[in-house]
């Protein structure tokens, strides 16, 4: 068996593209950043592109393509996104129609595709700090929770606020603050500490996406503002047809996780 | 006589505003930041913002308005983008029209203004923390240099890396990487320390714009990406119209220059 860790991004992506692969890509070439898909006509392409520049910590913009071409140039000059993710849903009037494993007949010359920025690359060095994920210990996905902090409109494209939850010992709070500041384009700091009432979560162990994680004594819910918002907010505008990845099946990206570090 | 330095910037766009001030802003309201603006017609504003996107070192975003909208609603909720800064220029197929002091009769419902951080917001950090700035203390314009550096293309917008250079004393060099590191939003660190030729400048004693200011012994050229990138890679598109702010007559926001910080 390969050890899929240790594969080059490039070696993941032609494996996926010769449908060798069609399932999560967590723990594949590591250290190499993951990333969110969005791809929306043209149209609709410079208000979204404002909304992501507006809400920086949910929807940290990675790379926007050309209208009309699939090589995301600046974080994989080689990679063709209509065939190198795993699996990608196809939305219609922000309705789920299809999961298929390439987008080669779904192409159109006036879309473009947008590669977001994932908590994957801070959750790597939050752990290489000694602070554990229990999303990962407990082998499910990351809590997530509609808030009541609105993000800043743009154009059409509006909505609240989705975050991500991780407990943390109340002892690597600060450090987990620290760590996390340095990566701006994977979501960055927390957006909120402590009571998950004051953003207008009223049951924690309910999350609105994802898997409930235990909370042990002595810990704190921290929140991270979470990449589904785009997501969430694209899909209420019900754009004729929106593609993105499905959850878990990311783009695998030639840039290091390292290299987002601001400091 | 006002102090202008303690001004509000709301009392500074005001004064701006009603006709009273078309002088350069340097020193108004201490510690609130101030920005760059460009604008363009919404036909190129895409293409522009994605430039933008993939070039942040030299085309920090702060801002964008809606179409149309004169109104930065990020940085400046009560300030009008068409009478609030002292001075600006109208280019008309990327040759300088007019300066002007307001642009009321010059705006299209089909506009879109773009702010930009500047590198007044990383000068004062850099000084509070010890380290001098040349041009300042020459009471000169920053030096500025087109390098070999090539930014990266985003539709019609391409063309190489503008700098600023600050004659930096050896021992201050890491702290001032240190200083401005922390703000990505005005250009963050700096590009590139010490040999000039290394980035394509021939002559340090001979800037591309700004003036030639004194390096001194034991004293090493810092280059920092320079807000002149976007407008120069404007230019050669030659649009119908672009309108900018006039050098150094600077868009006063509400923002202060710490919020900017990552960390």
């Amino acid at each position: 068996m390969r050890d899929f860790a240790t594969m080059s991004p490039a070696a993941v992506r032609s494996m996926i593209r010769q449908g060798k692969w069609a399932k999560p890509t967590a723990g594949m070439a590591n250290g190499f950043t993951q990333a969110n898909l969005a791809i929306l006509k043209k149209e609709l392409a410079f208000e979204f592109l404002l909304f992501c520049q507006r809400n920086p910590k949910p929807c940290p913009v990675l790379d926007v393509t050309e209208p009309g071409s699939p090589i995301p140039r600046l974080v994989a000059p080689g990679a063709d996104l209509r065939t190198d993710i795993p699996k990608y849903r196809i939305y219609r009037h922000g309705e789920l129609a299809e999961e298929v494993t390439d987008i080669v007949k779904y192409w159109e010359e006036d879309m473009v595709a947008f590669l977001l920025g994932c908590s994957f690359t801070f959750e790597y060095p939050l752990m290489n700090n000694g602070i554990p994920i229990r999303h990962i210990e407990e082998n499910c996905n990351v809590a997530m929770y509609k808030t009541q902090i609105p993000c800043i409109k743009a154009g059409r494209f509006e909505g609240p606020l989705v975050v991500s939850m991780r407990p943390i010992s109340e002892k690597d709070v600060i450090r987990a603050v620290q760590v996390t500041s340095r990566f701006p384009s994977v979501h960055g700091a927390p957006v909120h500490i402590g009571n998950p009432e004051s953003i207008g979560i009223k049951n924690i162990h309910q999350p609105d996406f994802g898997d409930s994680v235990t909370i042990k004594d002595g810990e704190i819910p921290v929140f991270w503002a979470c990449g589904v918002t785009p997501q969430a907010v694209a899909m209420q505008v019900k754009p004729e047809i929106m593609i993105t990845h499905a959850p878990g099946h990311m783009f695998v990206t030639d840039v290091r996780d390292e290299q987002f570090g601001v400091l």
